[in-house]
């Protein structure tokens, strides 16, 4: 998916929202707007939203030194989730159709997210999501991929949505390989926060080499690559990964609630929709 | 008022919004993307958000080479404001205390905005500000003030809001000069603007000299300053006169509503809360 002038204005703010939080003074903040407003001019178009994100993140980086800032958030946001973890289980244990309800938990989880939201309760928009209509929904597609795949990669998103992906991830009989960024960027589940949700139980954590707040393929290490060609069956969680394989060459599905106008109108959909989306391009 | 951080993602947007509706293509509207975005290296926070906004418009303008974008908006703002007169007028010829209601009147017209509004549904949104309490109120001395005064200058915000300013300054005995913008700037009065709403009928027009979507002072022509200086009441319309009008060594009366966090913040009042606030700094 190519940048949206949308997406423009959206990178200021989240260069004030990151440098409010970490810059030590007012300069430094206005060196971190400085930059991102210089940024814009170099900038093609034709890149995806995560690899301006990538560059706004690293801007903040290098003025604070702060190379985690969202570090705190994001353990908060796993202890969180993990507190939740036995009453979504249990949501699981009593549905009727099992796969489909880890999907929406799954889903529900998407919704930890500090590049796009400002504010979120989790306990309440979980309750929520569980109980919304699917704008797409490819169950029958997903449910017959995952049934017959013997690898799944599962490119993960922020960290604490990660202890959502580990109730789906249980559900499946394949080996699963969870992907994580290679460094910390906004909250982004990295390979130490795959290992606090408690991923390693279920699933192999491996990083896709990526810096961005989404799978850019042309960064990503020979690994994964191999992983992303040869896996039975890919699911992409979330914005910032959807930005980056929307127009890949093979199949996959994309879990995700449409947080922002942009990816909304990208996939056809409403802002807050929640798409199970089987994207086959060949 | 000084620029805050928080004023610099919301040029961006004005930026784009503004762009949105003049680029002949995608090419300018990159342009102007970018030339706002290098803009912000160049602006000390200490300058006013007015001024800032000023140099907004000005890429736009230069980039398009469109004088004045919102010359339709204008008309039609207007137009419908024109519409609702007659009911608004019947409304303080009924009301029992007819100089507060003219100024509620005033206030709700400071919603036609389209510089920090998206969207508003005029009608609606009137009928909601005549029943919505004031922030803060400083009506008696505002009252007394314009009992006394032989002359009052008026300073106009948006077009389509000047009809509402019509009916506040019926209720005044005082000479009024209204004064407008000097050059077409977002949806701001100018002369042409004011004279379309019927201002010329109840008040001598006047532009102030200003090219910035508020009051700068050393922007202002010296005809401007002397009556800036020798009026007995300056009233102030709207959150881009405030801003450049907000630490003045005179007294003056402050009209608006607060559309967005930033002036709400400086004010020590909640977004959309409605004021009339007597400023005195001596």
């Amino acid at each position: 998916m190519k940048t949206y002038f949308e997406c423009i204005p959206c990178f200021m703010q989240q260069a004030f929202r990151a440098g409010k939080m970490t810059a030590k003074d007012d300069n430094q903040l206005k060196t971190i707007l400085d930059e991102t407003g210089c940024l814009i001019k170099t900038f093609s178009m034709q890149s995806t939203p995560a690899e301006y994100g990538a560059e706004v993140y690293r801007i903040v980086r290098e003025i604070t030194g702060v190379e985690d800032p969202y570090k705190k958030i994001k353990e908060q946001s796993i202890k969180e989730a993990k507190e939740l973890y036995p009453e979504l289980k249990q949501i699981i244990e009593q549905s009727e159709n099992r796969l489909l309800k880890a999907v929406r938990i799954a889903i529900a989880g998407n919704i930890i997210d500090f590049g796009v939201n400002k504010k979120f309760s989790l306990k309440e928009d979980v309750s929520k999501i569980l109980k919304q209509d699917f704008a797409v929904l490819d169950f029958e597609k997903f449910k017959h991929s995952a049934e017959k795949a013997k690898t799944i990669l599962y490119i993960g998103d922020n960290a604490g949505e990660s202890v959502f992906d580990k109730l789906l991830i249980e559900e499946f009989d394949a080996k699963v390989i969870y992907a994580v960024r290679e460094n910390p960027i906004i909250n982004d589940a990295t390979y130490e926060d795959a290992v606090n949700s408690g991923l390693d139980e279920v699933a192999t954590i491996f990083s896709s080499g990526v810096k961005a707040p989404g799978t850019i393929l042309n960064q990503c290490n020979d690994e994964f690559m191999k992983l992303f060609q040869s896996a039975d069956l890919v699911i992409s969680k979330g914005q910032g990964n959807y930005e980056g394989l929307s127009d890949v060459d093979r199949p996959l599905f994309f879990l995700l609630k449409a947080k922002c106008e942009v990816i909304a109108k990208d996939l056809g959909v409403d802002k807050n929709d929640i798409i199970l989306k089987d994207i086959n391009i060949h």
